[in-house]
């Protein structure tokens, strides 16, 4: 037979199966966090109609989706769980309970130019809470709270939520009479990456006069407690309502979110943050891994006005965020952030020396039975062989089964880590192996 | 703004989210199990190369496969999750531990006729033990063991896990020296659906003697317990090696389902069932709802000599089984197999009634710390609107708080099911969400 060399195609992310466990377990933390939280899972397809996907249209995404047609239909692979969901909820919207709140674990796909760190096939972790016509304030301060409890979990030591309003970045950019709210936006959201040397000069390219620079730079420079933060805004006495409730709205929830137990090192008023994408309307949010700031964001998101308007006249306003884990999971290893290299998938191996077989099944009975994982190694060999596939896969005890062990009815039990290696009853190996 | 009419494509399953608790719920407890017997994840990316999917080409299925150009690149979806284990294991080889003891769930496409209960995205749910040279047969008898643990946690009262193997169907084909064994191997496969004279017939139309049509009959017919069938089929007396190998094989997979304690009521002899697909060589198993016959096997597999020959010149010996998980929940939903309709996705709400958010978020947090699932509903709106909510998403209890509530420092906590109402402490109530 011809053989094919076998390859996976550059830009997706294939991993051996350590590492896909403690990817999976990155994926169970974050899920098991959405869930405590009262979000309901949704599975949409990952193939949907183009006209549907792309209604929004245009743009930067529409050049990197994967699209094709089977048949008579043109289909396209989804490229974010936004645009399902919006289609989603405008599809099923009789039948769902508002507030709706879904949250949806998957892969989407962009065929974005190939470089390293970036996947064409990338898992995102996204929570949403819809609204049927309106949705209180008090949603927007509930999800940092969700991301401070994922974040915990998923172990990482320091971290910071940055929390802005586009309502008070809108406003205030109102109040300078600024023609251009878009551009400047998309400059002063990349202070972090280019300084402030460089958002001046764009911002003078973009024509803005000097006065108006440096009123922007103070502003977006603001800094303090949050405490401080909205004093010194609520100190600048702007006469625009834009301003004022997007102020409004920064304090309520500032003020939940302390209600609701996030530590005040963990959640911080950024007024630089703005977040590229033009549908969010209020509250936004980053998170910054502090160990870790050259990943940039990990998990953004915020509050939008409309989130169907595409497919149903229903006023549909929300909140909510994503996390990218598969960029995160492959910067994370990069960093060296991962203690354990091997999680072991048992906690025991058994291995039959001789034609010791009906006696180890009958111990493994009795092994599960105590609620251990375990396998059997079935296979020929030398013992040396059977410790190395016990060794390889970080399994910590190995179970020794010869014809000794049969006719006194008992156990030799191995200690991989410490090499100690004991005979004695079935009862007390569980035992000990529980210990 | 124009609107569009939101859909999906035909074929592709999309639950709303009770339903999608359920399907969770099942994809989970087999995961469980399935990590249980130590079986380690891999997720292999949903794009391949074409050449590398097809590598074996041919046939029904690659009229049916998703295939489509990006670029230079000739790309298919994965039709599935068989193809790519022999990929990834050909490709990884050097750096996996050997038997490779995977599992892998995840979604695979097929753009098959549009009818009901057919689905052309659907989730398989594979495990499949790979060795390198060799691999005992003990491993085709622990895989019953996994079966059953699996479909007992699944809440199945009653199945069985029909057990065959192909050797002692090709010995047998071979002694009586037919030609065709394809043919006749295809043809007694649909013993159960069209019947013992329909099979007659086609065997008849197949050109096989009257004196071969009955043995060949006698045989797969072949009734009793497991050690009954093992008996006759020692009695037959053949002298043909392959068959005697295979019922080697039979007796000795039978033998250690028994001792890996396997009810005898759950696993069968079955020598009509032949699978298929031509790759399989040993050992085969079906799975039967014995409540559903009509369902058909939901859980499949078997024996292989040699799984990536396409990619690798290392021989790699397998075992495995998939669950088809889509067809089979639809299924099941439309029997009416699941009792309870909708899983909750919170123990408690907790409903504010006036401007009583503070309280209610500290009472939020006492309630989680002890390690309730609850949330919160924030909107404006009448108590029968939020009580509604609770209703609809089956949450059983609902924490009221009023001004009273927050003066006495007390809750009131409604019983959803018996509507019962009572103030009490915050500990008192927490006490008794969890008794």
């Amino acid at each position: 037979m011809d053989i094919m060399k076998p390859s996976i195609l550059p830009g997706f992310m294939e991993l051996l199966p350590a590492d896909q466990l403690l990817f999976n377990r990155m994926l169970d933390t974050i899920r098991s966090n959405y869930e405590k939280f009262g979000f309901l899972p949704i599975d949409t397809p990952i193939i949907e109609k183009s006209e549907i996907l792309l209604a929004k249209g245009g743009g930067e995404t529409e050049k990197q989706i994967y699209r094709f047609n089977k048949g008579d239909n043109d289909l396209s692979l989804r490229f974010d769980l936004t645009v399902p969901l919006a289609r989603y909820v405008a599809l099923h919207s009789s039948e769902l309970t508002f507030p709706f709140r879904r949250y949806q674990l998957g892969k989407v796909f962009r065929g974005e130019r190939n470089q390293k760190g970036r996947f064409r096939e990338f898992y995102q972790c996204d929570i949403d809470i819809i609204g049927n016509g309106q949705l209180s304030i008090l949603n927007d301060a509930e999800i940092p709270s969700v991301i401070y409890s994922t974040f915990k979990d998923l172990g990482f030591a320091s971290f910071t939520i940055r929390i802005n309003n586009r309502k008070v970045l809108n406003g205030f950019f109102s109040a300078l009479a600024l023609a251009n709210k878009a551009d400047v936006l998309r400059i002063i959201d990349k202070l972090d990456k280019i300084g402030p040397e460089a958002v001046i000069n764009e911002l003078r390219a973009l024509g803005l006069e000097e006065s108006a620079i440096v009123k922007l730079m103070t502003f977006i420079q603001l800094k303090g407690t949050n405490e401080e933060v909205l004093t010194k805004l609520r100190a600048m006495n702007l006469d625009n309502p834009e301003f004022n409730l997007g102020l409004e709205e920064l304090t309520q929830v500032i003020s939940y979110v302390g209600l609701l137990n996030v530590p005040e090192e963990n959640y911080q008023i950024d007024l630089t943050i703005a977040r590229g994408l033009d549908y969010y309307t209020g509250t936004i949010y980053e998170t910054i891994l502090n160990d870790y700031p050259s990943i940039g964001s990990v998990c953004s998101g915020g509050r939008y006005d409309n989130l169907a308007g595409y497919y149903t006249k229903q006023q549909l306003p929300g909140v909510g965020i994503s996390i990218g884990l598969t960029r995160l999971f492959y910067q994370l290893k990069e960093a060296n952030f991962f203690k354990i290299d091997h999680p072991a998938p048992s906690e025991v191996l058994i291995v039959t020396l001789g034609t010791t077989v009906d006696y180890a099944l009958n111990v493994a009975q009795k092994l599960r039975a105590q609620g251990l994982t375990l396998q059997l190694y079935y296979e020929d060999g030398k013992l040396a062989k059977k410790l190395a596939y016990a060794d390889k896969l970080s399994i910590p005890w190995v179970i020794l089964l010869g014809e000794n062990e049969v006719t006194e009815n008992i156990v030799t039990l191995k200690n991989l880590q410490t090499g100690e290696q004991r005979s004695l009853d079935i009862d007390d190996a569980i035992e000990l192996i529980k210990a």
